[in-house]
């Protein structure tokens, strides 16, 4: 949410030459983005988004993170496409760090998401997995279940300080979610933050999906249990089982499940909700005070995973 | 350099029912403006910038700053226009703030001003001083000589904490610029922040200037003293007087100066040194640790300062 770096007119203006985007109008840094700082140009040949990745982010990943948006729009997703440069590069650098042009996708996130949005999200998640088959690199997750313990031992000692007993509540799911993890169910790309902030609309339409820097490989299905998880709770932390079930019908009808994703849809979606309490509490203990960005309050999936806890089958989410 | 209210997409589609700007395609938080919240719009009709004024600025100044742009636009000086509802309204509510709607201005700033920009500033300040004429609202300089003492009372204690010996040096200052300030100048309409951050060029044309929410009613050579202080001392403090003189000449081919206004530049230059001190060492000393928005050095002006103390003639300018 911040502007990390400034880039300079003339910087600015040396850099575009090694494209073929006409010429600069302006440029607005924006809100937007947690890691990385993001300009909107305007240039005589339309609107674009330029990034540059921060030193926190890991550039070996970007040719995968670059490639795939390239992939996924040659396959009909409609996503940001980056922009290649005259000698057929999509990654540059500018202002010493690593940086990108990509093209601007109009459309706004929906803040109170209803089913219809839900049932849309369904049917692009869907559509974004067939896609993304034949994609030739491939990114493990390194938020997936082999990461989670991890990532827990940097702060378990610290983890009772968010709510009373969430060392040992965490320890035991990760537990038997290491014990139940199912085996075997098709894998392939993954978007793996398909939150409401990652989805563009306008007017009834979805227009766009954006922020590919999770995208792994992984189940697909696990990466529907994240969108259950991010588009289906109500602020009360209630699962709204007709959101659910509007997002599990639009998915299955352009990519139906196997009998094994269905069965696993409960402790993958647990699993899910593990995994952004992990990285919730994470950064809840480790930003400091006064920092732009403020973290998110980790007891939402806390509430989410006692929720999945209880939930026996898929018929719990409305299908 | 902030988004510090977020506005939902509903309530930004509902307010936006009261413009005939077209149907909203995208909005994105911008990092300008220090005191309010900006968005980029794109809707159907074009490109607009949504601001909301937040709780710090006086809303009672408001239509004073929103009226000035109308006026100066229909005079000719190429400038944002507030775009009025369909009630004939520039300003309304959105999220509990005071809200308008401006169109967009294409360009961007001169980080490394030359000559050329400079002559440029020149000749747009003495065109917009002249489209200025007319303007039926009034507001007072609350920056200027008048204010520049209580100003000084709110830090004086600590003015030595930012460099030895400054308490002593702007209370003489200040003396010395109540006995000296001239008198009946000619007055009228100033932007009084025309800084590089404010104006905007389009390749070799200065395609507009932004950011009225100082401009009050003051002597207009004031104004040109801001812009000599504001873009013709290079980084390290030393005066370019070949910038300068590119400043006042093509400034006065559009407006001359009368003899008093040129006998009047060095004190007047001094003036504006000393109210950018001022209000830099209180935000220096008055921005918590931490703060979105960093202070600027109030040392770059000291040294202003002493440069136009030294001064005698509009000579020492480059005229």
């Amino acid at each position: 949410m911040a502007v990390y770096t400034d880039v300079s007119d003339d910087d600015l203006a040396q850099f575009l030459q090694r494209y073929n985007i006409g010429e600069l109008l302006s440029y607005k840094g924006i809100a937007e983005g947690v890691e990385n700082t993001n300009y909107i140009l305007h240039t005589t040949a339309g609107t674009y988004i330029l990034t540059l990745y921060e030193k926190r982010v890991d550039t070996a990943d970007l040719p995968f993170f670059l490639g795939l948006m390239e992939h996924l729009a040659q396959n009909g997703v409609s996503c940001p496409l980056p922009v290649r440069d005259r000698e057929g590069r999509n990654l540059n650098t500018l202002c010493d760090r690593t940086a990108a042009v990509i093209t601007f996708l109009e459309g706004f996130c929906a803040r109170r998401p209803q089913p219809h949005h839900c049932a849309k999200v369904g049917k692009s998640l869907a559509q974004l997995h067939l896609a993304g088959d034949g994609y030739e690199m491939r990114r493990d997750n390194s938020l997936g279940p082999s990461g989670w313990r991890p990532l827990f031992s940097h702060f378990a000692d610290a983890a009772d300080t968010i709510a009373g007993g969430l060392q040992c509540e965490i320890s035991a799911e990760l537990d038997w979610l290491e014990s139940n993890w199912p085996a075997d169910l098709p894998e392939s790309i993954i978007h793996a933050d398909l939150f409401p902030d990652n989805v563009f609309f306008l007017g009834d339409k979805l227009s766009g999906v954006i922020d590919f820097y999770f995208a792994c490989n992984d189940y697909l299905t696990y990466d529907l249990a994240i969108c259950l998880n991010a588009w289906c709770f109500e602020e009360d932390f209630s699962f709204n089982v007709t959101k659910g079930r509007a997002l599990l019908k639009a998915y299955t009808e352009v990519r139906p499940l196997e009998d094994a994703e269905r069965a696993a849809i409960p402790i993958l979606a647990r699993g899910a909700a593990l995994r952004f309490l992990l990285t919730r509490c994470y950064d809840w203990l480790n930003t400091p005070p006064g920092a732009i960005v403020k973290p998110h309050d980790p007891k939402a999936y806390l509430r989410r995973l006692r929720f999945h806890q209880r939930a026996r089958t898929i018929a719990d989410y409305g299908c």
